[in-house]
């Protein structure tokens, strides 16, 4: 059969990305795998950082970036119980998600959320379980905390805020331009620019708070953390800026990432996380168990929020609208 | 009036240590104060190190230590309400729990627990404010955690294992002997020594640690740590050997009390706390947040075990009990 793909063949600018097609032989599937006809894929900014050469859990080039999926099944393995062939799905995959068909254990398949389309669905995977897992099993935050979401108009932000705000928390959602503003306080929470943020001393006492960027800003929010608060770092997008590949900025961010002396701690009464949601994916217990908890999708009415659906062909322009920092929400590929 | 208090005058072995007796000025109380004569003053391991001179949160020399008392309320300002004389209570205080009278105001005050006797009250401030916001605050705990406490025959360790027991956790305690295992398995927890927890890797998986030792057993144990999971350090009690006085040995543990990179910790997938459970006495909102819970001391029927009360007279050998290793559970001094 003929599959479509989007390979990594060289580090680079957004424009070296493009649609390969090949024939895969139709071998058997596995006996606990489901095959899905894909009809979106999740972008990340991961996903930019490996384009760039900047990721270092990437495997060598070439290589087919991309760790979420949503689409149809159209073949199972022997031993699937759980999928039939017409189900609607999503998938998370440890790479390989920017294809128009996918193989996967079962295990990392979902069914659909019932309030979910399918669009929306491939915006869940990473998100969801970053988001999860930093708000509930890392900060395991609770009613009457008050937390901090950074990046709150990214795809994490976006169901990090609504998820915090269904837990009972008072939420305040930062973002760097005062026209995504009204966004973040459509989700519930209070917005502020990150500008109006660091002015602001008078927002602190945070009991959680979600940290994208890395480098100096996660020591800059740490000192706004309250008396046993906790700061869950989940990236460090700092070293991108208008999707151009520099070493020079990455290696700056890292350094300025802070060390942490546990010796610090103990006066400040604080914790700090460090969380890759794409290594959750590895993990079978945890897949299992986070597939469990996609039943919150429909129980908090969460809408993962689809910001722009790009064909395939025009991978290069999803990729950029991401790193230029235009998207509010996720972007998608459709094939 | 004569008043009977314990000062440090110079640092050194605990033979330095005995009581001083003087006459203190009758003074007014302030309109919210209330004076306690006390009967049981604790002694915590911080206070080994505060004669030793390694504790750099103390007052200048002379100062007397001590964090938390038990007694009768024997005088009240004008404007407390909450306490008569004749009043059974426990306080917490920053500096100044050895003495016979003590005045502080009445926030730090707590009516002594229905359940707890006059000499338990004195072992549950710094033990239970610790161990609750290490577990509840800080780790929030829960039904089906992997739990580790480090010194579960300590005073805090003691009150962690009970907490964390009654929160449904599984819980492994560790000792450094084997004949405290017993003590431990009473408790409700699987009993280790810390050479069999480290010479066993499947002792591993944990979603919280409760580490008192500090030095390299931080970065030891935090291998166990699972996905998401947190340790919480409150202390560098690995700096003090049989109660002599090493910088070179406080140097050294801090030295080797790791320095983690934020970035480290991401591909690990976990978060590390510092707890100065003193510093909480500091906090007029915290102290007031959790007196609250001290109501959970009756609805979980905890015990604070008081392992051995001495006279003030003997509070040389008091800090030697403690400093030698020998306490299970809280050592007092009683007046």
């Amino acid at each position: 059969m003929q599959v479509q793909d989007i390979p990594i063949l060289r580090y680079g600018e957004a424009n070296r990305l493009s649609v390969r097609t090949r024939d895969e032989d139709n071998a058997e599937l596995g006996p606990n795998d489901v095959r899905i006809a894909v009809k979106y894929s999740g972008i990340n900014f991961a996903d930019v950082q490996m384009r760039l050469g900047q990721y270092y859990d990437a495997p060598p080039r070439p290589f087919v970036p991309g760790y979420e999926v949503s689409g149809v099944v159209d073949a199972v393995g022997s031993e699937v119980e759980r999928y039939s062939i017409g189900d609607e799905v999503v998938a998370g995959t440890y790479f390989g998600g920017y294809t128009s068909t996918l193989v996967v254990p079962a295990q990392q398949v979902f069914p659909l959320p019932a309030s979910t389309s399918l669009a929306e669905g491939a915006a869940l995977p990473v998100n969801f379980f970053t988001a999860y897992c930093a708000l509930f099993e890392m900060g395991r935050v609770r009613e009457g905390d008050r937390v901090l979401i950074e990046c709150a108009t990214g795809g994490v932000g976006t169901l990090a805020v609504q998820m915090a705000r269904y837990a009972g928390a008072e939420v305040i959602g930062l973002t760097t331009s005062p026209d995504k503003k009204a966004y973040i306080e459509a989700l519930g929470a209070r917005a502020m620019t990150l500008d109006e943020f660091y002015a602001d001393e008078s927002a602190a006492n945070f009991d959680f708070i979600l940290n994208a960027s890395g480098g100096r800003d996660v020591k800059k929010q740490m000192n706004r953390l309250g008396l046993c608060g906790r700061i869950v770092c989940i990236g460090i997008n700092a070293s991108v800026r208008d999707g151009k590949k520099s070493t020079l900025r990455l290696l700056w961010t890292a350094l300025r990432t802070p060390i942490i002396p546990v010796l610090a701690l103990f006066n400040k009464n604080r914790g700090v996380f460090g969380f890759n949601g794409l290594t959750v994916l590895q993990d079978p217990v945890w897949v299992e168990r986070l597939t469990g908890k996609l039943a919150l999708i429909d129980e908090m009415g969460l809408r993962p929020h689809v910001d722009k659906i790009f064909p395939a062909a025009d991978v290069a322009e999803a990729h950029r609208f991401l790193e230029t920092k235009q998207a509010r929400g996720k972007v998608l590929i459709g094939w």
